[in-house]
């Protein structure tokens, strides 16, 4: 399992991380229980507060749990533990303690009472600012309230879900285009 | 420029085009002009009724055409035209006639009357379904009611804004832990 050492990072930067379409982790915590789900369906919807729209099912284990604490961390897991992530998200936290089961280690938030997830790159602290769109969507607006994000790798290989059990994995980096940014578009 | 033949794509399967987070071309038309953006900001919401989130700026020229028309065309470029998709993203609709000034093709849609870009891998037909989170979020409800997909390469290298002028290219597909998904979740 990957370690990884951490350090604060601004929150209005997060989208960085989440815009290219990163798989991710979300952890929860309700009642003296925790839950993993793997989730491919979010957004980066404003940097200043940094707010994250998700789409999660009401299907899942972790929907009440985030709906009734209001509260999550948005864990992004690089592709070494892309394995453990599938069976994440093919497995229930109703039958399963999945921090035991899977080997993960929760590490206390500064913010929220749900665990971040030891060996994922980056873990975001999030609380629930808008419920308003979960009945009709399963949508929840988070706030990022605190992000930590690894010191190396630089760059990690992150996982984007295809459909259909088909994964891309996240190529090369290039800063070739950035003399075409206008200064006040980067 | 690329060159393109494209078939029907079932709308509900969209998603896999999205979910991985590309960087999408927005075409839009209203009061006989036409105007493209460059989006990042965006998530699937449902397979069907095709629903797709985005987040569009009310400093960018396209939105009130978007919102005004209540139509508009997601068009997903591949790599080749990288440069393109940032020079669109850095200039605005007020000075220019984007398809003009880029070389890009209009073609019509079958539902919608925004183009479709023919130098993009994939275009999305869309209606504006919710505008409820327009003032809010600047957050537009699309459904997508057809969608045209290249039929060859299977997989494009698409491109993923990483912030800061920085791209990163997409990697290689795997299916390799495609069995350790639940049938029901394929």
């Amino acid at each position: 399992m990957p370690k990884y050492t951490k350090t604060d990072f601004p929150v209005e930067n997060v989208c960085r991380l989440l815009e290219p379409g990163p798989v991710v982790l979300v952890s929860s915590a309700h009642k003296g229980a925790t839950n993993i789900m793997t989730m491919g369906w979010h957004m980066a919807m404003e940097f200043q507060p940094a707010l994250v729209g998700c789409i999660i099912s009401s299907a899942n284990h972790s929907f009440e749990m985030i709906r009734k604490s209001r509260q999550c961390v948005i864990n992004i897991p690089a592709a070494d533990i892309a394995a453990t992530v599938v069976k994440i998200g093919n497995s229930s936290g109703r039958d399963i303690d999945k921090f035991d089961e899977y080997g993960l280690t929760p590490k206390p938030g500064r913010h929220v009472r749900a665990p971040l997830i030891a060996e994922c790159y980056a873990n975001f602290e999030c609380r629930l600012v808008d419920a308003s769109q979960v009945r009709k969507y399963n949508m929840f607006i988070f706030e990022v309230v605190k992000a930590h994000v690894a010191t190396s790798p630089k760059v990690p290989k992150t996982i984007h879900y295809r459909g259909d059990g088909e994964f891309m994995i996240s190529g090369a980096n290039t800063r070739k285009y950035r003399r075409l940014f206008r200064p006040e578009m980067l």
